[in-house]
């Protein structure tokens, strides 16, 4: 890759005017470095920058937590877009001790009786964490539109609700970064066919899916809306074309690396006289 | 490594007999693969199969949470000796989704408010998880002990506490591992001195080390104490020798593989009519 070609966070930005998720190609591989085998041999020098830059971040947040910043990543796709596949090939590849891992599944009564949002206050990265969401607020205005749990004037209202949310995420300290894992229905065909085939996937496989599946058109809809209207600079969508998983993997990994890169983090300062303390030790 | 040498699980097992730490050898590598390049390399193969033994747990916490099993592995050392790089090196080999990292630092007021294991009972494991304590309820007969911060009539009820705690949670369906990362002195002060020479690695330090390095016998006889008092085989104690990283990362993980191979894990059964399922597919 030339050095002036452009970020992969540019490419993949989702725009801010409205998306047709149909025009926008499932199995593209904008900006790999390769082939799938030439595109995997990236990861380990991937891992070793983006794990310096994780433990500087998370450094910070044991120094200094009130000024500390977090990094939040949410994860949304359809039924087998390989939500679960980037937690294990991107966020596997740091120290588990500064990552903040949240999966969302049907709100549990409990969640129920606060509003949408409640359960996501609770569920954010600590200071100098880097949190990463397997979906998130956004199923509030994906499943509760489409299978209208809630009245349409409800999740009409949540758009505005989830941008002020991620704002004053934002304002706080949290760099957001939303990933729409886009695949194909054949894709999905076929990743749904090997979790029947194999005893060792049955446990991914949900029947509820099928019925998800044939609702798809209106599942793109609802995220061509969701893409539109909750896509501030401080809390940007990426489309990322997810039908090889190779690819998504490289995609995620690269887009956090740039994001961490931008936030120009260094080492903390020490918190002590490092002379006193030399000192101190040679005596000791 | 023949095929009828001992577990390492029995070569590290500590003693069900009164302890003494001070005879037993911090820079030992017992049952190594070899040296240190030689043992790295095990790292690979080891990966694979405790992957895969965590994806079964962490499956049948999905499909059958009332029954699933859970993993608990309690690191506990004196400072440097490891306990966050063994977090890195070992459970950093295997899905983040299925780790449950907790890290006990000096009880916050309303922790203080409670009896000393309601903090740890929150930071148990769900079903299907592996679970890494860094520190522990130990902490309460260490720390508490030699500093005095409670009189020794309480901290002396503690053992006993512990004990039935451990045994509610094995009557529970945890499998608990508890590893005492052994390191001499002259390792520490190395390490410490590591610390103070790197800016980036001035935020692992804190002048406190030196102050608990000062009281290294109290600590040696608190941590005799509590190997000899808290060491049913339902949760027992590993005394892992910590000189060497490559030897204490490979250790902890072998123990770990071998506990999770003696829990004969399987995949789940689908819990569905697989045919069905397919001929759903087919058609959908």
């Amino acid at each position: 890759m030339a050095k002036d070609s452009p970020q992969l966070s540019d490419v993949l930005r989702c725009p801010q005017a409205p998306v047709d998720l149909n025009n926008i190609n499932t199995g593209a591989t904008p900006q790999a470095p390769g082939d799938k085998e030439k595109t995997l041999k990236e990861f380990a020098p991937m891992a070793e920058e983006l794990s310096e830059l994780q433990e500087r971040l998370f450094a910070r947040g044991c120094t200094n937590p009130d000024e500390a910043r977090r990094v939040l990543v949410i994860l949304q796709g359809l039924d087998t877009a390989g939500k679960g596949g980037v937690v294990r090939h991107v966020f596997g590849l740091v120290d588990p001790q500064g990552i903040h891992h949240h999966s969302f599944k049907a709100p549990t009564d409990e969640e129920l009786k606060h509003d949408f949002l409640w359960r996501v206050r609770k569920a954010l990265p600590g200071p100098g964490m880097l949190g990463v969401f397997d979906r998130s607020h956004y199923e509030d205005v994906l499943v509760a539109r489409v299978d209208n749990l809630v009245e349409k004037k409800v999740w009409k209202e949540r758009y505005g609700l989830i941008n002020e949310f991620e704002l004053e995420l934002a304002a706080e300290g949290y760099n957001i970064i939303k990933c729409f894992l886009h695949i194909s229905p054949d894709i999905q065909k076929e990743r749904l066919q090997a979790r029947l085939d194999s005893p060792a996937k049955y446990w991914k496989y949900d029947p509820s899916d099928l019925d998800t599946r044939s609702k798809w058109p209106d599942y793109l809809a609802a995220y061509n809306d969701l893409l539109s209207r909750c896509n501030p600079d401080v809390a940007p969508w990426y489309i990322v074309p997810s039908d090889h998983k190779w690819y998504r993997n490289w995609a995620v990994g690269r887009i956090l690396l740039e994001t961490m890169r931008s936030m120009r983090l260094t080492w903390p300062p020490a918190g002590f006289d490092v002379a006193e303390e030399k000192e101190r030790l040679s005596n000791a």
